[in-house]
């Protein structure tokens, strides 16, 4: 008898064939006495096709027009999907974003949520409805339709969850959980029955794209649980929740993330002056260029190495503007590299730990990896390599850690 | 610098090249500096498509969520219309039914206006911006989303120009402008440049599909001057206007009218008794099956024969009812006619005019046509006919009344 916010995606949705497969699963919970409230997405594909339509009007598209134009898709869902209810019997009623009302900022095709009015849901609820809610959208102090920027539908469900004070947020996707890593590399690789948010958001920001880092961080922040388990298939999936609720005894280590998404600049012979950093990384920051790991090798003779990645996209508009800097700069050359990789183990567990570094390290060497940069968080090491070798880094890694090992001695996954 | 309502119905928006199209037109108005209210339906083909996704799911779908889905067909024309008009210089805002907002009563897919609440566009208009405004649709005072049924855009464009106290409704179609009959039937059928709103009713109830009955009703009404135009091709169309308006020297006779979709009943030999002709049609009434022309001839002995039409559709219902009637009045026999033809003269002038029925059953009767009905109003005249006779009657009259002669002669359409 708990509150449950179910949010189905867009592959979930994709056919009436699966949205009815979706109703099926919703009329199990709430013949079980559940309440439950449904976020959806799109059908897969509809988003896209609307953006094509307003690509053959307009080059780029008025953003308070891509909104209205866009959130349509979802609520053509929660129609479908409070009709498959209805055959079922089960009595169920849809709302947009604006019925809700999810209040945003006005940051047309990014916005934030501000506030959500759980008054109608609650009288739908207590009146025995499933509530089917548009993702993605809401709804300005103007009135003015937003959306929250692709895959909003999850941050939805999390903040429907929060205001609702419910009892679990469940994500249903095409995957049955988080893994330690990716299965498509490492055979052994296992479903965990729980992760911290901070672990989370760790492995979603190195690529697992299982949700949406703003959900990730919103359900931490309101200490929403939140599961993730797949649409297709029967299973608990992982729950994500506070760092307190899990073992004290837990293994170091969550899992191995990685990221081929990367690219590598290096300014050679930069004078060793006070503001260098400043002045190389400057002009990137005003471009709104992300930079992620930096390092600043000690050289001779009063120069240095600076060294620096950002994401593989950005590679030429960072490279066109470092060849400006290091002109300005007096520095010898500018050399990029797109052929490299992150990988990164994950573990609220190593900031009790000593010596994960150590083993990390020590395990690459082994197979002959090296490192060309490393960064470090409170529960990440993560190290950039050669890209030829992030399988066999990944895979050793995960060995390691005895991640792949049996799950009596791994332990971590079922703790 | 008049304030024009402008609709643009599917087959005008059925394609991004068509939005561009209908764009162009209203930038120009705009430009002249009107201002200017457009209203659109879905792009042709689009509320097709999601009603099928409805039956897909749910063999009669719920009304409420019906609507919820097939009012995001005219949101996207609205957004796509306004980002047409942004490349090209001009400021525009789409609106849905519930940002207006138009409130209807709760009578879901078949909803009623209500009222127009028009400070929003007002203020929108005094800031030099083009209003686009999704047809077809409304909310109810709860918030629910309604739709006012197939055609509706006709009618939130006629209800907003009257909220609005427009000087003009222009509805742009794929036709003209109303013609004094199908051109298909006559060659020298001619575009009207006036006609009245009851005339236009005659027209358009006999199967002229230019616009929505309602519309026109309301239009009428609300003392709407209703415009009916080509999307497609630049001219005057046809102004639906007051009666007073129009030259009181204008000819008898607006247009024929006609319609191929009406089949005859006749129950014979039936006790002509008080009641009689309640007791055959009461029945028909109750199964909501509509009835037109009825005739009772008055018959030999004490016996009568009672003739009706309905719609060809409902003949098998029709027939199956009457079949019980006829032997509960111990009539002798049942007769139905699918093959019958309705021709019509309209004209509001036949009220002044004497001797328009004499012009007509001669006409009629020098190509040899015969009358099987006649069924008459202020300013109609219709006659039930074989069907196989329905293009001579038609282009007879049309040449009786002097409408496809030299316009200078036929007076009318230049009044």
């Amino acid at each position: 008898m708990a509150l449950i916010v179910q949010k189905f995606g867009g592959t979930s949705v994709g056919s009436t064939e699966r949205i009815d497969n979706v109703a099926e699963k919703v009329a199990g919970f709430r013949r079980d006495g559940h309440d439950v409230v449904v976020v959806v997405s799109a059908m897969s594909g509809e988003t896209n096709r609307l953006i094509e339509l307003a690509n053959a009007i307009q080059e780029q598209p008025t953003p308070r027009e891509m909104d209205v134009l866009v959130s349509t898709g979802e609520q053509v869902t929660t129609a479908l999907l409070s009709m498959a209810l209805h055959k079922r019997g089960i009595d169920a009623k849809s709302y947009n974003g604006s019925q809700v009302r999810i209040l945003t900022d006005d940051a047309h095709t990014k916005a934030r949520i501000r506030s959500i009015d759980d008054a109608r849901i609650h009288a739908d609820l207590n009146a025995g409805r499933v509530v089917v809610v548009a993702g993605f959208q809401g709804t300005d102090e103007h009135g003015n339709i937003t959306t929250l920027g692709r895959g909003g539908s999850d941050t939805t469900a999390v903040a429907l969850a929060a205001a609702l004070k419910a009892d679990e947020c469940q994500i249903y996707t095409d995957v049955d959980g988080v893994y330690t890593t990716d299965p498509r590399i490492v055979d052994g690789a296992r479903r965990l029955e729980k992760i911290t948010f901070e672990e989370m958001l760790e492995m979603a920001s190195m690529g697992s794209k299982v949700l949406q880092i703003r959900a990730v961080e919103f359900a931490g922040k309101y200490s929403v649980p939140l599961r993730v388990l797949s649409s297709f298939e029967a299973g608990p999936g992982t729950l994500i929740t506070m760092e307190d609720e899990l073992d004290v005894e837990a293994p170091t280590i969550a899992g191995i993330a990685f990221n081929r998404d990367e690219a590598k600049l290096t300014v050679l012979g930069v004078p060793d002056t006070p503001g260098v950093a400043y002045q190389i990384l400057g002009p990137i920051g005003e471009a709104n260029i992300e930079v992620d790991v930096i390092l600043q090798n000690i050289g001779e003779e009063g120069k240095t190495d600076f060294t620096f990645t950002v994401g593989r996209g950005d590679l030429p508009r960072a490279s066109a503007i470092l060849e400006r800097t290091v002109e300005e700069l007096g520095a010898a050359e500018l050399r990029v590299d797109p052929k490299i990789a992150k990988v990164s183990v994950v573990g609220v567990g190593m900031r009790s730990h000593a010596g994960v570094a150590s083993i990390m390290f020590k395990a690459l060497a082994e197979v002959g990896v090296n490192i060309q940069m490393i960064s470090t968080s409170e529960i990440k090491i993560s190290v950039i390599i050669e890209e030829k070798f992030l399988e066999l880094a990944v895979r050793t890694l995960h060995s390691a850690f005895e991640l792949d090992a049996d799950p009596e001695l791994a332990g971590y996954a079922n703790a």
